[in-house]
């Protein structure tokens, strides 16, 4: 992908807006038109969101944001964009206008993407001047932080047009998933529609209440959910004897008479002030604003737990990660640079101690790697083990400050390295230091042992160029 | 809930083991009757992953282990049981059948709980000497770390009975949920049966492969769900308009013919085939045992990522935790015992450099604790903010040790507090020692602050019981 793609956003509500936060912080420039007086404010809103929750899933900083502009017209909006993401309302007769004024105005090349949850690309084609150009691009809120993305064409689509879409989906970091015929609603909210029809009829029959069925889920199979899924999950359940073992075994259950999913309830006024009441019961005490914002933190922390193992939104972000460009090195090397996510911070309104450490340690990761200490070579046995720390907590750091951590070699010679990393906050405070000393060590016998010879050669090219520099202040320091 | 209440657990499979392993790691002592030769095995696997999960959920130690005993005769398992739950195959004969050995032989004060997912307990109950002794406890795998229990009785049951049995489960850090009326399968597996449905003719029809399908679910709501449920996520979705907008917005899709739930599809051998074939596609590569310990770190980390928020089962943990006892002091302090998660590891097979930090930044806030410097205190604007810290790592400590932490006041006069944190592993050895210093802060000002004079005589009262220690090897050390 070039830097500064330009994407053209149709609608910006909710989905809209959480489409242009996801553009904007990829560094892509995004042209909102929505002729919504409230739309400017809407879309502020889900930025700033945006802006608070997605760079706290990364370790590493993501590319400048690109510039945001607000259009009065369409053809304004959509001319030379390389990509327009239509989002307004769940209507065939407005998506069509809709359509017809994007094919006017913007570049033939252009993916031209309808967030639409319900609509078959060949319905959203039908009268267009060029029918290929048109996909399914659907998402799922927010569209900052949740990586799916449901890619469907019709037969009239161009491949290529697909395969555009998902490389460009890929990196921004979201996981487009090419869904392999179209049909009605695709299929996640087939799934959700089913739920929701069950969910429906056991509030209406008084079996729970809306917070206890969100409890069910919440405290039971979504936190199975979030990593696996359904079938994955099942195929666990069925243990050594596999899949088919699990349907053979549960797979009847199907034809008991338990669901009422055959009927539909009625929608009456009397069912919608019941559910309604009944989540005013559950979270009126907390403004949507701050509801979103717990829902974020916890997105956050999930998909960072999910990180640790590569697990599924988890890896979406390790794989995102590793196409981030690194920090142009200054006099020393530049071996962090990322944001402080809210979960980093404490009781006391800051980034807390520990985090430190946890920032210096990736510091000297990075380090690590620069040196040739990478995975290949741990794999093949040697790593180096950290011996003695020091820390020294110079300014307070909180949620949503930048980082720049700096590494410098005090000392490094066969089995020692001896680093000194500087973390400076964005606006280039020194917030702390990270004093550390490490043994090269053959993880085999846990015993210290000599570095390969190419890792000695590229300590000692660093050591010799830091020997010049002046010694840190607070190296070598002592509490007293 | 006493200390050492018997659990008698009948049927030793996935379920009955994981009830085995729940009940133990809090403490009971648990007998089991399963005539099923490999039953000794198979409750030992699920305990070994429960001993490798369930703890790395806390920064507490949980209570010694009970005592577990695989039983000749149901008779004797449920003798002077507290607990009797009921994990056979899911045919109602043979339910009635062990009911009625149950209480033949088991105290009539005793729960007696099915985990059956389909039946209601009035079918149960048909029959049974002591009906309203018989109620439904129907867990979620793993049990051992799942919180969530529906707990439903009939009209026959004893209401106390159902107290007690929530009780219980809410001491082991369970989350019971009382169902209102029963019905068959209760609240999740309905909702679970919808999703089956549904994805079942998503997979037949070729709209995707089970992999796909899962994708849908842990890359979208799957990671919303995990956190708040289905009527939650609805509710921000519909934005400050709130529940009754969306209900308004998006209830009529309901009527829209997306769905083929109405319809049940054939279960032929060629379904079976289809979707066992794609799932081993999916994930043949691996081990169930594999799966099994992936699916546990990532639920250990999406539960402890929660526990930051106090979201959902992540509340449930916080509230478990406060429970727990804390560990009786010796000659100093001890304010940390736990056991070391698997997240807390890493490449090199080892707790990772800043774990240590963050053990001993837990242990600095217990003390604080201690010293009345509690989450009140720092309401009203008072805390400790740390200035420097060093660390000796001396000893490895991986994955599943205990590790004991205890603390000496070097220095505790006004503002000032320097503590020597020391962190042993669970045989006695000193892995590392954590050397601090904090000062007294105002948090509205962030600067410097003499303490409250309870909090001031605290830290004295330490400083002058530990003033006439030796001054630990290692305080004061710099790194040269």
């Amino acid at each position: 992908m070039s830097a500064r793609c330009k994407a053209a956003v149709i609608g910006g509500g909710v989905i809209g807006g959480g489409w242009a936060a996801r553009f904007l912080l990829n560094g892509w420039d995004v042209a909102v038109f929505d002729p919504d007086p409230e739309a400017a404010r809407k879309i502020g809103e889900v930025l700033a969101n945006a802006r608070r929750a997605l760079p706290s899933l990364y370790d590493k900083a993501l590319p400048p944001e690109g510039v945001l502009t607000l259009c009065a017209t369409l053809a304004e909006a959509v001319a030379g964009a390389d990509w327009v993401q239509e989002s307004v309302p769940e209507r065939l007769d407005i998506k069509h206008k809709t359509f017809a004024q994007i094919q006017d105005h913007a570049p033939e090349a252009a993916v031209i993407a309808s967030s639409t949850s319900g609509f078959k690309p060949s319905q959203l084609q039908e009268g267009a001047a060029r029918p290929a150009q048109i996909i399914v691009a659907h998402p799922f809120n927010p569209v900052y932080l949740l990586p799916l993305v449901e890619i469907v064409g019709s037969p009239a689509s161009d491949p290529a047009m697909l395969q555009t879409a998902c490389d460009h989906l890929t990196a921004m970091g979201m996981k487009p998933l090419v869904v392999r015929k179209e049909i009605d609603a695709h299929i996640a909210d087939r799934m959700l529609e089913a739920v929701w029809r069950e969910g429906l009829w056991l509030i209406k029959d008084g079996i729970c209440t809306t917070e206890e069925l969100d409890d069910c889920i919440r405290y039971g199979f979504g936190l199975r959910w979030a990593q696996m899924g359904l079938f994955e999950t099942y195929r666990v359940a069925g243990g050594e004897a596999g899949m088919k073992h699990f349907m053979a075994q549960f797979g009847p259950a199907l034809k008991w008479p338990w669901t009422k999913l055959m009927d539909v309830p009625e929608f009456t006024d009397e069912l919608v002030d019941l559910i309604a009441g009944q989540s005013d019961a559950q979270s009126g005490h907390m403004s949507i604003r701050a509801l979103e914002q717990l829902r974020d933190d916890n997105l956050v922390g999930i998909i960072r737990a999910l990180k640790a193992t590569g697990s599924g939104a988890g890896g979406t972000i390790t794989e995102h990660e590793a196409r981030l460009p690194d920090p142009d090195p200054g006099d020393l090397p530049v071996t962090g640079q990322r944001q402080v996510p809210q979960s980093w911070t404490d009781y006391n309104g800051h980034m807390n101690e520990a985090n430190y450490l946890v920032a210096a340690s990736q510091a000297t990761d990075r380090f690590m790697e620069m040196i040739g200490c990478d995975a290949e070579y741990i794999a093949a046995g040697g790593s180096y083990f950290t011996v003695e720390t020091h820390l020294r907590y110079l300014d307070e750091v909180v949620q949503g400050d930048s980082l720049r951590i700096t590494t410098q070699v005090l000392r490094g010679e066969g089995k020692k390295l001896h680093l000194f990393h500087r973390l400076f906050r964005g606006d280039g405070t020194l917030s702390a230091t990270v004093e550390t000393f490490l043994l090269h060590v053959d993880l085999t016998t846990r015993k210290a042992s000599t570095p390969a010879p190419g890792v000695v050669q590229a300590v000692q090219a660093f050591a010799a160029d830091h020997a010049g520099m002046a010694r840190p202040t607070g190296a070598g320091r002592a509490i007293t």
